[in-house]
């Protein structure tokens, strides 16, 4: 049983669809997809569920949320094993994720009250009164290398602020999305605040047309993302935030500080999740000269030691696959496109059997037309430059903007940097891929459409509704001018 | 000279217009529209202004912005003067228009660190800092009916997080546009950081497909905002804010209270500034029954005692006359649809020369499918209704959402009012057409696209920049599984 719609679980009437596990082929899941009728009673059960959902009062519906974070808590171990066998990550990054579900419902519940809520004040005889209200049906669609955080980060803060959700998982990670339906479920969630559809792009197209949706929250490809933005056109009245990618530069200053912290440094922001975080780091700026020479040979060392291997190896690997063989492949034509238009490689990557691919590291300073594309993997980008200014005008030089880094001990390098970079996300001397979870998160350009997520987050999951109250209607002691009763 | 940009004050070299007092078709304003090519250089002055003025410190674009607050108030009675003479509303309103552009610096300065700002604070070693950034080059579009205060609602957000503006005012009111633009240069402010476009469409054309824009801020009808929506797809990163109309519904319950005091809400929310809010009430549900007759029977006979007169006339007029000729005959044209589509004219509007047009009440409970439709003008439809839910539902059947409002003395009415009504301004026993100055602003449906405006206007005039810093990179005692150095 595939899909979990007003409550119940039922089979798929679409194509046959099938999870594998991408460190040694097994098949760890199987279904058929959603239909696009099925997708409709999704939406329709949604649609359903929202009236009496919203009508909860908000401590109701917190007390939904929380109980499934103890499930989550309960079932942490568990999760964290279904993620690592689904996308290949190392189980010690899954359970970070698995923790990270559970704390986004303190937070989410704190960013509810924060951003929107209900406030209330007096002025002149009358109460000045802000609520927030739910939006009605939001579709959700889920990445596949975050595939319990990031989704959870869009329905834990659509559900407290009193909307309904119809999910729809990556197809490559619809084991990991049932196993999280199936907590809420057992937690005790009414039925049909969240529905499941698992399935490909007709189950994806057939939600995201649906006429019975408010909005849609995305997390996924820029070029998927854009196709959203079109197929929204002309309906201003639909909530649409897209988070996509970004093409993020690391700037190594002149005075990048100890040698050994900053390799680990960039290690963490490019490799991380075998660079399948939308934060990674993309491109490296080093400056030109000996220290920035003796800086990369221990980064080419250091990435050439890390230990890649399946999610639940001992010792613990640093790296696991890429999501698929076909993401692997992509990785690898990217890095010979990168050399064919003159890159060197300092370190090539190369395929380690089904879908891993050990780290490269590509010097593309000589590359006139650098392609400003995401290369969602372990490919590492150098450029030498001079000057710091010469690197920020570099590093601003793509359509996207989620995040970039600056490694350096100098603050007024800082002080210029955070003046002139433009991104989302921008950290000084720390991992490009560490964010806070209590701050918001996205950013210009074609990085998403400026609804920031995260803390943000619920910005998007409600309207305000803003109210002048009194217990009658009063005459005052003067009219205005030109009325007389 | 009628454009100014880059500072300068130029001749237009596109088609020739002009203002006209709606009250007695005296052009008080001639001028040439913008061409597209100079449309260019205004967004080209205000992408040249805008990598100054960002980088000025937040307390240096404050004092700009309260030097011109300064203007505006040393200035305010000519500027209401300016209003009146080109809206036709009576001087005591314009007055209060001129008074709420000063108020709204001070509003703006607040929701600027309430909403968005820059916060800091320390976690496990690392600085976590939220700042915020501007977007860059914002058009902004303005409306006829408050043509200083709306614009000067996107401006003066816009400016203070750090971007630039180019403003084209309605082709109604050019004069204001100008006056205004004329405080902004007085007061100091740098060259190009506001840029002025005069012109009609094919000026707005031009502005809203400059690829230099950042982000369009608009407030006018239902019908170019859609149409601005569609052109701006697949572009997702530029900040589209769109503040349309309504058809907004004002429910009179049974327990309404003191008639007197119920005529009163309602004419101040049917025909302030003749009708001319995006917030006036257009449909009025009446109980059926006795009570319901005599509310009626006031509302009519005070409707009919309404002074309508040019707006520095003595005594004061309570209502002006419609924007231009051609908005008095489409309202009168749209009274005569509804009466032919079955409509009963309690009290029917009339042409009283120039643009005036006396305020209509169409009792239109028999039209089987009544238009939803935003008539902008003196003309107020009455349903009557049995019982408040199925007031609630006629009420909610609309595709827009922009404001609705309860007359009722009764606390449960109100809470099943506010818990079922689906708006965004929802008032009780207040006149539709107040809103606070310090809450946000808009609705759901075809009335915007939930970027609501005023106190969260601060919202899309920038985006987030979350970083976590640290003064030095940091190899910790123990390194990731599976690195390393």
């Amino acid at each position: 049983m595939t899909h979990w719609i007003a409550g119940q679980w039922i089979a798929g009437q679409g194509e046959a669809m099938q999870s594998v596990s991408p460190f040694n082929d097994e098949v760890i899941w199987q279904g058929d997809s959603a239909t696009p009728a099925q997708v409709e009673s999704a939406v329709s059960a949604a649609r359903a569920a929202f009236s009496s959902w919203k009508k909860l009062t908000f401590t109701q519906r917190e007390a939904h949320v929380l109980a499934f974070a103890d499930k989550l808590e309960e079932r942490a171990e568990q999760l964290a094993e279904v993620i690592a066998q689904e996308t290949g990550k190392p189980l010690w990054e899954t359970r970070t994720e698995a923790a990270a579900m559970a704390g986004k419902v303190a937070i989410s519940i704190r960013a509810y009250h924060q951003r929107t809520g209900e406030h209330q004040r007096e002025a002149n005889g009358n109460q000045i009164v802000l609520r927030h209200r739910p939006l009605g049906v939001m579709a959700v669609f889920g990445p596949y290398n975050f595939p319990g955080h990031l989704p959870n980060g869009h329905i834990v803060p659509s559900l407290l602020a009193g909307n309904t959700v119809v999910f729809k998982p990556s197809d490559l990670t619809p084991l990991t999305g049932e196993f999280v339906m199936r907590l809420w479920q057992e937690s005790g969630l009414p039925e049909g605040v969240i529905n499941l559809v698992q399935g490909g792009k007709e189950t994806g197209i057939a939600l995201a047309q649906a006429k019975g949706i408010d909005g849609l929250l995305f997390t996924g490809s820029a070029n998927t993302g854009h196709i959203l933005h079109r197929q929204f056109a002309g309906q201003p009245d639909k909530m649409l935030a897209l988070e996509m990618g970004g093409n993020n530069p690391m700037v190594i200053s002149e005075q990048f500080g100890d040698v050994d912290a900053t390799v680990y440094t960039i290690l963490q922001s490019a490799f991380i999740s075998a660079g399948q975080r939308c934060t990674c780091a993309r491109r490296l700026y080093v400056p030109q000269g000996e220290a920035g020479d003796a800086l990369l040979e221990k980064l080419v060392s250091a990435t050439q030691a890390i230990v890649i291997d399946e999610p639940f190896a001992e010792p613990a690997p640093f790296m696991g696959p890429q999501i698929s063989k076909q993401a692997a492949d992509h990785i690898l034509a990217a890095q010979a496109n990168l050399l064919s238009l003159g890159g060197k490689a300092l370190l090539e990557g190369k395929s380690q059997g089904f879908a891993f691919v050990s780290p490269a590291i590509i010097d593309v300073t000589n590359i006139s037309a650098l392609p400003d594309e995401e290369y969602f993997g372990p490919l590492l980008q150098v450029i030498r430059y001079q000057g710091l200014e010469q690197a920020v005008a570099l590093a601003n030089d793509t359509r996207y903007g989620l995040s970039a880094g600056l490694i350096s001990t100098d603050d007024d390098e800082w002080a210029y940097f955070v003046d002139n970079i433009r991104a989302g996300i921008v950290n000084r001397n720390r991992q490009l891929t560490g964010a806070s979870g209590d701050a918001p998160f996205g950013g210009p350009g074609a990085s998403g459409n400026l609804r920031p997520s995260a803390f943000y987050a619920a910005d998007y999951c409600a309207y305000p509704m803003a109210s002048m109250e009194g217990s009658e209607p009063l005459l005052p002691a003067t009219l205005s001018p030109g009325l007389k009763l």
